[in-house]
This record gives C-alpha cells, structure tokens and sequence, in this order.
C-alpha cells in the first residue's frame, strides 16, 4: 500500500495515519523525493482502503501487490517523463538516443564526438570516464579530471552528459559534470550505491544485471525511489545465456513489460547486447517496434581504434543512416500506439 | 568443401572428382536434392581447390569452413526463396504470415480460422493436429482424419498448410494434406525424424530447440538438406533461460545472425517466445525489424477457449490491427534495407 | 488420484469405479503394467477420497497433486528396484556402476571392454551402436549387426546391456539384445518414443534433457509408465548453462531431488557432465554422496583414440582405481544413511 | 609473466629488470603483498624468459597464460594456505567448517550459536551483520555495534568470525571485529570493493556471482591479490539457471576446475546452493567428495524463527550429526587422494 501524502499534512495528521497503519499490522517506511511524501506500507492484512483514505493529510492510497511499490504502475499511472533541462527529455514519442564511445579516451575523441552529434541533433553523450574491467590489467577510464573537461565542452554544445558510477565515493565529485548517472550491469545490486544515489536530484540510468531478472531490477530502481529520487530510467542491455554466438542475449520482451509493470522510461543498449557492429542497427530498430523510449548506441570515429568494444561500435558515418532509420520507424511506432503505455 | 556437380556429368567424372577427394584426404559424402547433386567434403587439409573447380563434371566448388555446410552462405549467397504454389512464397520482401489457432480443435474452429484468413488476405494457416505435450494426461490433438477434413476446405480457399510431424511414420500419411511440415522445438536434434523429413519433396519448418543453439539449429538444417530437400525455413521461438516473466526469451539477436550464416529464411515465433497476449503484437513488429521474413501467429476466434496456449493467442479483431502494422513495419523494413541480407 | 485395482476386480466392479470418477468431475486413464493396474485421474474438485476407497474392486487409492502421477512417491512409498535377473540390480545399497566405451567402435573393442568389466566384477556395459550426432558427417554407431554380436558375447560373460534407443522402429530390432534401453538427452521429450517403450516390458534408462527441468524429466518418466512399463531409471547427466569451463553443468541437487519427489531409482552420468577426463573421478565420488543409486562411466583401452568423447573417457587402470574408490564411499554412505529415501 | 622480485633487491636491478620488460613491448605492474613482491606483465610476444631469469633481482619468473595472473596455479604450484592463527587453518586435510545463522539476530541467538560451535569443535561462525537485501523493505542486519559485541565473545570462545562486506566504508570499522572479510555473490564484480579488500591484511572469502563464470571469479581474485592480499578463499555457492526446483543450480564441476586453475583454497556453500534444509546434507557430503577444502553452513537454535533463509536452515542437532559424517567423509577422501590438488 502507498499513501501520497499531502503537501499541507501537519505533523499531528501524519502521526494518526502512521497509528492507523501499524494498527493494521501494516509496516510504515516514510519516503520523501523531490516531488512529493510517501508512507510505503509493507503488509499482509486484508482490509478497506478507504479507511485510511479519508483520513486527513491523505493525497491518495492504492494498493500495490508487487514486491516494488512506488516504481510499480499498480500506483502511479501515468509514465514518468525525465527532463533534463533545456528541453531534452526522456520520453516515448520523441524517442531519446544516447551515443559516444564506449570510454572517453581523449579531448579530441570528446571533441569529434561532439561535433557528430551536434551535426545530428542527439542530444545526450555517452561519457564514460570509470571502466568496470574484468580483469585489473585493462584500461580503466580517463577519470574525473577527463570528465570536467568533457562537461564544459558538452555545455557549450547544449550536449547533457551521461556517464557511470562505479562507488559512491565517486557520486558527489561527478554530481556537477553529469546530468544522467549510469549504474552498471555489474553494480545493479550494489544496494549500498542505489541508496546513495537516491538521496542524489539527478536522474539515474539502471542497467539490468548481467543475469538480472526483471522483477530484481524493479526492486532495484525501488531502493533509488524509496531514498528519495524519483528520476529513473530502466534500461535493457541483454542477459547472459548459453549461447554464444553474440555478446549477451538482447531480452526485448522485457522492454514491453517493464512498460506495463512500471511507469518509468525503458531504454535499450543493443550495442551491448549483440556486441556485434554490423547487426547493432536491425537490433535497435527492433528495440524500437518492441517499445523502448530511447537507445543507447556505442559510436566512435574510427570504431577499429576504440580502447574498449571496438567490434560493437559504429562508425559515424553509419550511424548518421542509423539516426534516420531510428526516427522513421519511431514515427511509424507513434502512428500505430499499441499499447496504454505508449 | 563443396563440390556442385554438374546436371550432364558422367559417372566416370563422378569417379574420377571423388578420388581425387579422397586422395586430398577428404571424406565425400554424396547428396542429391531436388535442385541439384552436389558432394560434400568434410577434412582438414589445406590446398588449392580450383584443382577441383577445374576438373570435368564440375560445377562449382566452395570452401565451407563451419560444421554446417550446404546451409551455409558461404556456399550459397543467394536468399533461398521457398515456393508454395499458386504465387504463394516465403521471401524477405513480402513478410509471409502463418496464422491460426495452436492446435485445430474441430471443423468449426477451422471454419471460422479459413474465414477469418481468407478475409485478412493471409495464405498459410497453422493447422497442428499432433500435439506433444510435456503431460501425457493433456490432449494431444484431433489426429489425422481432422488433417485430412480440414485441408480439404483451406484448398478450397486458396489456404496453404503448415502442421507439426512428431514421428517419422506420420510423414506419409500427412504428406498430401499439408504445404509445410513443421519441426517443433522439442524435436529439433530427433535426427532420424530430420534425416526422414529430407527424403520428401516439402518444405520443412525448422524450430529452434529450447535450449539449442544457433549453431546447432544450421546442423539440424544441415540434416534436411543433406538427406535431399533443399526447402527448408528456419524458426525462432524463444529460448530457456533463467527468467520467468514471460514463457521464453525471445532471441531476436538470432534473426540477424541466421540470415548471415544462412541462406534459408527465417521466421519469427512471438506467440510462443513471450507468451503474454498482450505483448505479442509488439514483438511480432519487433522481428520485422529485425529482419525476420515471416511472422507465426496464434489466433482464436474466442482465444479464452482454447484447448492449448489460450494466454497466447489473439483474438481475431486484435490480429487484423497487427497484420496491418505488420504490412507497415514491413514496407518502412524494405526502405531501409538495411543489409545485404535483406 | 491413483486408484490401484484389484488384481480380481470384475468388469462390472470397474465400470462402476469409473461411473463414480466420472461423476466427481475427474477424468480417468487406465493404465496397465507388468505389475497392475491402475486408474489416474486427473481433476480439481476435492472431496473425500474414502468414498472410492471402500468401493469394491479398489486396492488402494492415493491423492497425487503432482503433474505427474504414478512416478510420484506420493503415491508409492517404496523405492523401485530395478531388476535385470542373475542377481543384477539397481538399488541403492548396490550401487550399480555401468561401463562401458561412448560407443562400441569394434569387436575387439568390445572384447576388451568386456574383459576389463568382468575382471572387475561390474555387471553392466555401455553398448551404444546408435549414435545421435549434432552432425550428419560424423560416425554414427555400429548398428543393429554390431549389437546382435556383441549381445552374445556379454550374455557369455554375465555382462547386462544398456544401449542407447532413438526410434520407435528400433526397439524391436534391439529389443532381443538389450537388457535397459537407454533414451538420451536429446530424445527425453520425444513422446512418441516415449509412449512405445512404455510397451516394452524392458527397463529404460531414461536421461534428464538437455535443458530439461526435474519436472519434465519426471511427466516424460510418466508417459512410459502410463503406457504400461514401470521399469524406469532417471539419469542425472548435466544440463546446459552460460558456463563454458566444462561440458555441462552437473546438476547434482537434482539427485536428492528426484529420489525425494519420485520411487524410480537415479543414476549419474560425471563423464558427460563435466566431460574432462581428469575431473570425472571426483565427480562421480560426489553423485555417490549426493545420493545416485548408480553410475554411467565411459572407459575404453586407449581413451585417446575413442572415435567420440574421448577427452572425457577413462582410461582401464584409472577406471579400476575408481570402481575401488566408489565402492569405498557407498559403504559410508550406507553407513551414514542420509534420509528416508536411501 | 610473473617475476617475482628478491627481497634484496636494489632499486637500480629492478630499474633494469623494467626496462628489459617495457623493451619486450609487455606492461609492467608492481605488486606487493604480504608475502611478496611481483611484477605482474602482460603482452603477447614470444622469447625466452631465461632472459629475464638470469637478471639480478628475480626471485623467479614464470609465464601464465591465462588472463588471471597471481592467483593461477601455473605461476604457483603449492596450495594457498589460510591461516587464521591460533591454529585455525583453511587447508584440504582439515576440511574447515563454517557454521551459524544466515545473519546475527541478537545476542542471545549469537551466545547459543557460539556454544554450538565450542561443543562441536567448529572454529569459525558466519557473524553476518550486513545484509544484501533485493527489497528496501527488508531486514538488513543488526550492523556494526553488534558485530562488536560478537567479536569480544567469540574472542573469548576461541572462535574466529567471517562476516560480509558490502562497500568499501565498512572495511576500516570492521576490520578489527573480523578474521576473514566475505565478498558476497552480488558484489563479486564490485571492482572498488575489491581493490580496497587488497590492500587489508584479512583473509577475504570471495563468492561466486550469481551467474559468474570460473574465468570471472578468478579474475576477481586477482583484483585483490594485485592490491596487495594473497589470502583469498573462493566459494562456490550455486549459479542462476533455468531450473526452479531449488533456489541455485549448485555447481559441484567448479570445485575441481578451480583447484587445478588456482592455488587457492575452495569452499563450497550448500545451503545457499540448493537452499532447502532437507537436502543440505548430501550436497555439503558431495562437496567434500568434490574436493572442497571447507564448507560453509547454515545453522540455527530454531530455523523457523530465522529472520532470513529459514527454509534452509539446519537446527543444531541435524548440523552436530552432519558435522561427524563430513568429517568421516574428509578422512575417506584424504584416504583415497584423488589429485595432485589436494
């Protein structure tokens, strides 16, 4: 069960429904985010919710069968729209794209970056400064002090910027040079950094786990939401299988019922999820048909010489035709809507 | 290696080409199909094979350096088209759909299918009458004298067949009543079944196995083809993994990558792959864009009583909406073209 | 519901146990083995199973809220034992081991294998002449010649035959030469061969697929048994996952598992488990432990010209070492007694 | 390449013993240990390390293959040895056991558990305070004032404590409460978490992910051995398959496979591997059968009344029965020596 609380509430209120919840054996977690409180009731008893909706100070109460409670459209109805200023959003008509090298690896891969999606009109930068690695021998990133320089180029730009976090150490000195922070396939259970992040006011990009199931990243994204930070964004970039003639298994059912299960934006990574440069368009353009509010795709102007995922990355070139073809068949996916959470 | 022989070739040429084979210690093996005779050449040896592209009696001659070998487009470049008759074809360019109820209950139920079919211009119908099922407590299918009704009436109306063979002795008595056998998932390494299937005139449909991979998929192909019937259709209908979301995890990953491994078409299952009804739809427009050259559909004119895989199936106003789209999708997936493949 | 019927019920007593079935709603099978005969029901009503319990002709009758039904302990408490006459059995206190080459390549072959089983004091050989290949270019098994031979050589020797069926119309060629019919991983949901050896009064060693679930393994069981033949043996023999270190990923929880859930006897198969020669002897000392009632080994002369699994087969001497060892650990075994199912 | 450098070494030798590595176009990274300094190399030439053999400085120099360097067996043939001092050790003969509840739940339940242990000779507990929880909503550990609590009265008891990490700030306040830190299946690949574990001098115990691969999990441990600590443990502790029928697929084949690939001690964990009480013990028997060199175990006064994973919970009595046939089964397989590994 979740309360909304009302913005008004006096503390006297707000103590006689908390009574009224434990009353009904129910266990109260009070969360505040940037748009509104919350009492998120974990409970088994059968009873009237309207008890407790006519109670004063009460916006509103549903009912929430799921595990995850406020990430669930079981409550909240309408999609979330992530607005990062200056008019770019996150949302399913104007279908985002997120693009850039896999790592920054110099100011001038930041710059010819750049000038390609200034050219093409994308809007969000894949700025990646930390690199998870397997092993420790591998390149690591260019750092913090790479991603500062990067963040003023992308302003000048009108370029947002999106780029990992790896500890939560990492949060407060990235906060001011990112506008979306990505967790990692790697980190989707790092609960420790999800909290962290939820007491963050900027949006967070929640890979799924490289074996992760769709319920475990809904209660993923329900540790940012219940610490305080509504800004989420799901995104699917393929699973581990048996099969190995491709990098991951790109899971595109989960992007629909994500969709239906939870009101916030589902992107799709197909770069990482066939790992293969000459099959990433058709897989995008499919993420697209099964629903996805954007795509992230890994592009570098000389793809053979990338640090990291160079057979995944397109070359600019290919990607400008990619753009095109993305924005088409997203034009043909608003003109048919199949579904309420289109 | 393999070596096309040519249609005039003498038996002397065919002596003389497979000693010299068998001196390059290569293992020929001999198959004859209904477009060609050609000899297949399996070993390890490194040599100049326009030694034998030269020899009499030969047409041409390929290195193959994967397992499977006459499904292979190194072979053969060219998109097998398979040809139904009466200008019915599966072929990229077209998008073919193959629609009806999972299993043929009665008469009425394919009375009312064939209507439906005929009314939305669609040319081949799903008529299983055999059913293997996981319990040997559940029904298992109206049987052949159904079969036999049944085709009857889709002649009638233009209406091609495709229906599963579970076991080689069902082949004979199905063969005049259906257009396509289909092979199911659970059936896809049942090798003699395969080695059966490719001593008839047919086209096959291939399923993907639950768990099997696409390699294993082409070397099953390779078994139909190699016992003699080129005419083969490759199947994708979601694969077992960890999740349990949905029914199976839609590999779309594999339609791109069937395509460049093979020559065979490729068609997508969705009913099966996600198993939800309500998602079908959009991961049926996601296959076409991911390059699928056919869509399997389940529709019921009442899906709620149908005997199997009720949760699945669209209800008939719901699966004209689709084949719309999906003759939309399919027009802006031939515009983009996006690779040789298509 | 299993009603197990008298052996001297009347015709008239029957009819009226499946009126009264009949009219709960339930849907009743007649199942006739070499041991009795029983009715399955399958239904959702509840109601007090003593009313069929005290009619005339009923033996006894048992709730079974599986899916699968005369397989179920729920039904039959005691452990099957499998009995292959002179004294060689598979029950747990035995421990059976069954050795033997991947496939019986030649006479000598065999003669050799034989020699070593008998010096050894092991009862049962591997005698594979069929062999389902991913391949069709690769060696497929001696044939029914091979085995007709080689059946007169271990009937000489007190060595029991298992060898590996794949097609119905092969069990009656085989049916005079083999003392258990193995189905393999790749035939485990065939049904119809499924169905034809529940007609065969030979026990079948029936192998977990290749990605197949318990349940499935137990609902295939139950189709041969529903059919008519009781005489079945699970078969543990790894199941397909994202790891790559190994063959397969022996799944050895599944043995308590199944020895908990169902009465048939469990046997293990380390070779083509973990399918590395040198890991075999651990893993086969695990499965002891685990609970198998009896174990698949691959041992041939010179392991390393094997025509196929090779690098998983053991060589004679280091066989003979781990036959000693085994037995070892099922006397602790015994010993310690784990649970109600040993 | 690993060179491990003398102890007298001159900073002048290894100034050249550098220079000759950078020259042969491979990348050095200094490492020192506890034990030890190295210099970890990598590059892909061929030469003779002779070369580098004779040069003055090397201890000596070996070539490692694989991606993981220092924690392979090729670099370091002798099996890593825990020693948690005052006698307790991690090593093949002694079979270590580590007992208690899923997490301390009061001090009341830490003070039964540790008269548990003492009467049964168990010398370390599982004293977990920090719990990775899917659900926000969840219990998540009595936290770090009642870590210090249980330490005094292990202390006293002669018990040494294994307790779960979970972000880098909790290494310093633990670090005095704990004998060996625990690296849980979710922070596997938590690379900060893992550099920071490498620069403490505690054993760290590290499980595998969730669906980690052999390859991964060695690759992890090089993180922490590259920072500094060489007293790692690898856990097997169950991987993410299809299968429902118990919590994790228990991967039994990894046991044997790590301790050939790495010097490293490998415990297994049956309760969280099969995670159903009723089973634990013949899956901790069949682990040590496996090779395991310690097994790590869920015990509770009332598993019932556990906060977390009751339904895998052993009670006291069932644990001391399971404590005295996993000793007799190491004495067997000390008996019987299968590897050179153990």
């Amino acid at each position: 069960m979740i309360i909304r609380l009302r913005k008004d509430i006096t503390s006297q209120e707000k103590k006689e429904i908390i009574d009224a919840v434990l009353e009904l054996k129910y266990k109260p977690s009070e969360v505040k985010t940037q748009f509104g409180a919350y009492l998120v009731c974990t409970g088994k008893k059968e009873f009237d919710i309207r008890k407790i909706g006519f109670m004063p100070g009460v916006g509103d109460v549903h009912r929430v069968s799921s595990q995850y409670k406020l990430v669930s459209r079981q409550w909240k109805v309408d999609n979330t729209i992530i607005d990062l200023g200056d008019g770019v959003k996150i949302k399913r008509d104007e279908l985002a794209i997120l693009a850039g090298p896999c790592s920054i690896e110099s100011i001038e891969n930041a710059e010819k970056t750049i000038e390609h999606l200034v050219k093409n009109n994308i809007k969000i930068m894949r700025t990646m400064v930390f690199k998870p690695r397997s092993s420790p021998y591998s390149f690591r990133g260019i750092g913090i002090e790479g991603l500062r320089t990067v963040s003023g180029m992308c302003k000048a730009n009108g370029i947002k910027i999106i780029s990992e976090v790896m500890q939560v150490s990492q949060i407060e000195e990235m906060a001011d040079y990112v506008d979306i922070f990505q967790v990692g396939a790697r980190n989707t259970q790092n609960f420790n950094l999800l909290d962290a992040l939820g007491e963050v006011d900027k949006p967070v990009l929640l890979k799924r786990g490289i074996s992760g199931t769709i319920e475990e990243l809904l209660q993923s994204a329900e540790y940012i939401f219940s610490n305080g930070n509504e800004k989420i964004i799901l995104c699917e970039r393929g699973i581990r299988t048996f099969e190995d003639a491709y990098r991951n298994t790109f899971d595109l059912n989960a992007i629909p019922i994500l969709k239906e299960k939870s009101h916030l934006p589902v992107v799709a990574d197909p770069s990482h999820a066939i790992g293969i440069r000459m099959f990433v368009a058709q897989m995008a353009l499919a993420s697209v048909m099964a629903g996805a509010d954007g795509i992230l795709l890994e592009v570098h102007e000389t793809p053979e010489k990338a640090f990291s995922d160079a057979q995944q990355t397109l070359q600019f070139t290919d990607a400008e035709h990619l753009y095109e073809c993305l924005r088409k068949t997203n034009a043909l996916r608003n003109e048919i809507k199949y579904s309420m959470t289109d």
